[in-house]
C-alpha cells in the first residue's frame, strides 16, 4: 500500500513558517531559491523538466505569507497546481532579460531598502542561474544585499515529516523488491550493461516512478569503483556484482546497494561481506538521538578498518530524501546531532586488497527511541547468483 | 548496429585544441569547468554520480596541453579511464576546504600573475560549486581574475562530430522503437502513471542506457501542459496522449515526442496534428546551412499560428546532444546561423482552444546539403491507440 501522492497544503504552510521563524532569528527579509530541491521543498513543484538546463527558475520566500514564484511561462500551468498563487512569468529564454528584471522587482517589493536577502552559499549548494544574471541581479537590487542564507532550507530539510518518510519508504520498498529479483536478470555470461538495463526495468516494474541513479561494478573478489556506468564486460564466476540504485517515488529517493557473488563466494568475499553487515549493526547501535554523525562514523570505522587510519575511510553515509545524497555526512568532522525524523544511509566499505573494495548500504530513519531500518536488512551472508 | 562506446583519444585532443585556439583569440589563460557537461566534453568522464549534489568537481584547461582534473578522490578511478593523466584529488566532503585550496593552487600554476581565467557566465549556464567556495577561490587566486569564458565551450558543443551524431542517432532510434510499441502499453482505462512507467521500460528494452526524461499529458482534444509528471488519471476515449522523452545512449540524448489519439481522433485533433507535421516540413525546408535560427522560427510559426503574434509561440526547438536541451534556441531573437554538424529539435505547437495545446517534435542534423531527420518522420495522420 503506497502513500497518497503529493502533500496536504498544511505541509507546505508548516515549511514556510519554520523557514520564516529562522529568517527572523537570522535577520533575513527574504530567501531567494534557485534550485530544483529548494523550490520543490516550499511548493511541491515536481517535474523532470529540470533535466533541461535552459531556463532559470526562482522562488522568493518573504518574511511572512506564501512564497512567490518567478518562473518561465512554460511552468505556469504546473505551478498553479501547487499552493502557490502569486506566479509571475516571463517568456524564457529571453536573451535581453532572462527573468532578472521580474525577479529584482519582486525582491525589492518583499525586502525593504537595506534589506538582507538569503541565498544558498554553503557546502553541497550551488546557485542555479547564469553568473552574469546574478551580477545583474545584484546591481538591480538597489541597496538590498544578497547574503548567505544561514543554511535555513538545508537544515530544515534534514528533519523529515512522517509523510516524507512514507514516500522514502515506498521508494526503498520498490528497490528492495527489485534487488530480490536480480537472479532473474544477472549471472555468469551476462554483460554488465544488460544487467544495468534489466535492473532498471525491475525497479520500474516494482513501483519506481523513475530511476535517476544506478551505478555499480563487478570484479573478481571485489570491485575498484562505485560510481561507474556499465561496461559491456560479461559477468564471470567469482565476480562480486554490486548494484547501487536511487529510485524515485513521488519525488523522494531511496539510496542503497546490494552485493551478489556470481557463484559461491570465496572466503575473503564471504568474510568481507559479513564485516560490512557487522559495521551496519554497529552503526545502528550508535544511531541514537543525541549522538553525532562523527560518533556514527567511528562506530562503523572501527569495524571496517580496525587499527587503520579512519581518515582513509571516506564518507560512511549521508542524509537522504528529496535528493540522492543530502547532509549531514557521516565523517569525523561532522558534529551534527542525530534527531528524530532524520533519514540517512549507512554506507561502510572494506578494502579487499589489490585496489579492490566492497561497499554495503542501508537506509534508516531516526525515531525517538532509536533507529529503524527502512531497507530490508541484508544478512551477513552475501547473496549468490 | 550501435556505435562503439566512448571516443578515440583524438576526439578529445581536437576539442582541447579548438578551445585553446579560441582562448588565445580571447586572451584567456585557462578555462575553469565546473558542470557535468563541461567536464565530460573535455574528458569523456561519464557517470550518473552527478545525481549526488554533495561534491564539487573541477577541470582546468590550460592554454596548451591536456586538462587537469581537480576532483573528489571517489572519482579518481573512473577519471583514470579517460585521456586525463594529471588528476589531483581531495577527500570530499571536507568542511575546512572542499577542494578550493587544491583548485586555486592549480589555477595559479597554469595562469600567470594578472592572468585571466574563463568561467561560464552566459545564458543556460551556471557555476556548480558553493557560492562561498567561489568567493574563497576568487580571493586565493592572487592577482588572477575570473572572467566570462567567452562562451567557448558552449559554442564548440553546438557543432557535433560524426561520432557524436552516431550516438545521438542511436538514442533517437531507441526512442523511435519505443514509440512504435505504445499501443502495447496504453489505451482507454490505463492510468497515465502506468503508461509512463511502462513506456520507460520500452525505452530500456529498445536500447536506452537510461531514461533521464519523460514528461507528457493526456486530455480531451489536447492537453494543457508539456512538462508534468504522470497523474494516476485513467486514459479516456477522445484523449490525446503525448509522450515526450529524452533517452541516453553512451552519454548522448534523444529529445522528441509523439501524440496518440485514444480512439479515433476528432476533426480538430486530426487537423491540428496535420498542421504540426506541416510546420515540421516548413522547418526542414528552412533548415539550410547559413539560415538563422530566427528564420527557422518564422518558417514554422507561420504554419502553426498564421496571422497570430509570433511572440506568443514560445520556443520552437533547440540544440540537442550531451544535454536534453542545448543552445541555440529557435526563437525570433536568435540570429545564430545553421552550420553543418548542428543537431537540433524542431518543436512546433498549436493552440487547440480552451487552454489546450498539441506539440510535436522531431530531431534533425544539419548537413552540407541540408537537414536530415534523425527521428523517423511522423505522418500527418496522428497515431491511434
Amino acid at each position: 500500500m503506497s502513500a497518497a501522492r503529493g502533500f496536504p497544503a498544511m505541509e507546505f504552510a508548516r515549511r514556510w513558517q519554520a523557514a520564516q521563524a529562522a529568517m527572523a532569528r537570522e535577520g533575513l527579509d527574504a530567501l531567494l531559491l534557485t534550485t530544483e530541491v529548494e523550490i520543490r521543498y516550499y511548493t511541491g513543484f515536481l517535474t523532470r523538466f529540470w533535466e533541461s538546463p535552459t531556463r532559470p527558475w526562482f522562488l522568493v520566500l518573504p518574511s511572512s505569507g506564501a512564497p512567490i514564484a518567478v518562473i518561465p511561462s512554460i511552468g505556469a500551468h504546473l505551478m498553479r497546481q501547487t499552493p502557490i498563487s502569486d506566479i509571475r512569468t516571463w517568456a524564457a529564454p529571453d536573451y535581453a532579460d532572462d527573468g532578472i528584471g521580474l525577479l529584482s522587482e519582486t525582491l525589492r517589493e518583499v525586502a525593504p531598502k537595506a534589506g538582507r536577502i538569503g541565498l544558498a552559499s554553503h557546502i553541497e549548494s550551488h546557485v542555479r542561474m547564469p553568473r552574469a544574471g546574478l551580477a545583474a541581479l545584484d546591481a538591480a537590487l538597489a541597496d538590498r544585499t544578497l547574503v548567505p542564507d544561514a543554511e535555513i532550507t538545508w537544515r530544515l530539510r534534514m528533519i523529515k515529516s512522517d509523510l516524507e518518510i512514507e514516500k522514502i519508504s515506498d521508494a526503498v520498498a520498490s528497490a528492495d523488491r527489485a534487488f530480490d529479483r536480480v537472479s532473474e536478470i544477472a549471472g555468469a555470461g551476462v554483460a554488465l550493461s544488460d544487467v544495468f538495463r534489466r535492473f532498471q526495468i525491475l525497479c520500474l516494474e516494482e513501483g519506481a516512478d523513475w530511476v535517476p541513479y544506478l551505478a555499480g561494478a563487478a570484479g573478481q573478489g571485489g570491485y575498484r569503483d562505485v560510481i561507474s556506468p556499465a561496461t559491456d564486460d560479461k559477468l564471470r564466476r567469482g565476480d562480486v556484482l554490486m548494484l547501487d540504485t536511487g529510485v524515485i517515488r513521488d519525488g523522494y529517493f531511496s539510496d542503497f546497494d546490494r552485493n551478489y557473488s556470481v557463484g559461491p563466494p570465496t572466503d575473503a568475499v564471504a568474510s568481507g561481506h559479513a564485516r560490512l553487515v557487522d559495521a551496519i549493526d554497529a552503526g545502528l547501535e550508535a544511531a541514537q538521538p543525541g549522538a553525532t554523525f562523527a560518533d556514527l562514523f567511528y562506530a562503523m570505522a572501527q569495524i571496517v578498518m580496525p587499527g587503520g587510519d579512519p581518515s582513509d575511510a571516506g564518507r560512511l553515509g549521508h542524509g537522504l530524501g528529496m535528493q540522492l545524497t543530502e547532509g549531514p555526512s557521516i565523517i569525523p568532522s561532522d558534529h551534527t546531532r542525530l534527531e528524530p525524523g532524520m533519514v540517512l544511509t549507512l554506507e561502510p566499505g572494506v578494502d579487499m586488497g589489490g585496489g579492490r573494495i566492497m561497499v554495503h548500504e542501508e537506509d534508516i530513519v531516526i525515531r525517538d527511541d532509536g533507529p529503524v531500518c527502512l531497507s530490508r536488512r541484508q544478512e551477513r551472508e552475501i547473496r549468490v547468483i
